[in-house]
């Protein structure tokens, strides 16, 4: 997303990519410097960040979400769809990306965004955790073992000195080669038997799960000075926290404009009336441009994302310019 | 869009398609039979029609319209991306179309729109046109004499048995080519020389323009008992008759969820007071189903469309089918 990246021809034919042809790409894509110059443009004005819409599909079938986005620097704009889709055995979840020039008009790419998905979720999270965690923070706690989980234990790993890491998720205790997985992300991973034994002093605790209710009791927190990161799903009015803990904690999140009125515990504790939109002490545009203050940790923090159509347009032009590089 | 189209196979790899490897697919589909199995489906709840989205670019440098649906029936949804982008020279607009399966979750094809949204926008005035005019009509007028005026000449040339067919448009009268290319799609086309000659005893008027403001004058119908129809453009506000002739004139659109809060003319009478979107009689949904009455022709029947994403899903899904055929 630097400015240099705009000297790109954008009169070139359009590419369709897999997540297997797309992978070697995103792997050499720096996704949090990706993240850090988007957020930065968001809060300048250079990227526009419009409001997700979903959309119910007929006949009870599923639903679609769509996420778009624009960026100036890299003159792209575009929107990544991703569907729900109910099916007699576990549903079907997709995300494909459309990245488009402002340029010119035409279309630049149209990638599988699974993987993409994944990435600037963790990488997202590991951005408010740099901002937000403090300094000293020594443990961290993860809820939730799959691959949103290990995706965010890789992109927070050399963010702090952790001293422990614990792990816990429902299955987890049960499944050696999970656990196996995990410790050979890192060695420092522990597996809790329970939510609570998990999160005990932790620094930082990561919510990554796709559960759509609480998956941590706010009475199991031993210290104040924690910050809690969640993330989103597909489900109705997903949430990972209980919506009245809101008020009891310094929140954060991804971007202002558009979170509080996606994010599940953030519209329910608005409804019950316990808590407004207003309370949002800021988003990572005002975090990255310093434009907010830090948390002072005189209670618990709570960053939650939604997950924005930027990020998957910014991810997809990473790994637009990634190719156009590899053609030269 | 007919039920036995939902046999097509949705595991096969995407296709992108230029407008002119779009153009022979585009040749053999019959749009109207198109748009009125999609308007069915929507009035049976087969097919879901989302507000569509404006989105301006970062530094003034123009907007993208997100058009977006879903059909049942063919197991499809999708946007259509549409651009204005603002240059130092004339702006740039295209559109470009992603079809997705909502079996498999993956596109289908993404496409060039240009032509499919010239097309599905006459191919929606004339089936209002069949669906609204008397059947006795016999003088057609229009205004306007680009691209959009002659598909809609086309659409509409075997719905009523014309007797004459005047065109109206600032730049015709000294462009001979031009009125040689109106002229070689129907011999009973005949040039006026001004707006209000045009519309002289017309039964129908047709509207075609990308005008942002009025191209006809209530005062200069000369019998009440005549059909208006009028498009969109990406101007802001863009509105072809007088937001205040609402009121006087028994008012129809497209989509009747969507279209009052899109429509210039539309928005701009509501703001004004004079008129609200309840008064609108039916949408082609309804017309299509028959749960709306004709119009009675005690004034002047107002035919409204801002186009709607499940048409270019639509025809979008009907290029993919031609294609899938070809390829068997």
């Amino acid at each position: 997303m630097s400015a240099n990246l705009s000297a790109f021809n954008h009169d070139v034919a359009p590419v369709f990519l897999t997540e297997t042809e797309l992978k070697p790409y995103l792997n050499r894509l720096d996704v949090t410097a990706c993240l850090r110059d988007l957020f930065l443009a968001l809060a300048q004005d250079k990227a526009v960040q419009p409001a997700q819409s979903l959309t119910l599909l007929p006949d009870d079938k599923g639903d679609f979400i769509t996420y778009q986005g624009a960026v100036a620097g890299a003159d792209v704009f575009g929107a990544k769809l991703s569907p729900y889709l109910v099916t007699s055995d576990k549903p079907i979840i997709t995300a494909w990306t459309t990245l488009m020039s402002s340029r010119t008009g035409k279309p630049l790419l149209c990638c599988d965004s699974g993987l993409l998905t994944l990435e600037r979720t963790a990488g997202t999270t590991a951005l408010a955790v740099d901002q937000l965690a403090k300094k000293e923070s020594k443990h961290l706690a993860i809820i939730g073992s799959g691959s949103v989980a290990q995706a965010h234990l890789k992109h927070v790993l050399n963010l702090r000195q952790w001293q422990s890491i614990s792990v816990y998720s429902p299955s987890l205790n049960e499944d050696a080669s999970l656990q196996d997985r995990l410790m050979t992300i890192d060695k420092r991973v522990q597996i809790s038997s329970t939510s609570s034994a998990c999160i005990q002093d932790a620094d930082v605790i990561m919510l990554c799960t796709s559960s759509g209710t609480p998956v941590i009791e706010m009475q199991d927190l031993t210290k104040q000075d924690v910050l809690i990161t969640s993330i989103s799903t597909n489900v109705a009015n997903a949430h990972e926290i209980a919506p009245s803990a809101l008020s009891q904690m310094d929140v954060y999140c991804d971007y202002k404009a558009t979170t509080p009125a996606s994010a599940g515990e953030m519209k329910l504790a608005s409804e019950q009336a316990n808590w407004t939109s207003a309370e949002v002490k800021g988003d990572l545009a005002d975090l990255v441009n310093q434009d907010v203050e830090k948390p002072s940790y005189q209670k618990p923090v709570f960053f939650r994302s939604i997950g924005l159509g930027l990020e998957d347009i910014a991810m997809a032009y990473g790994i637009w310019t990634q190719l156009e590089s590899s053609r030269v």
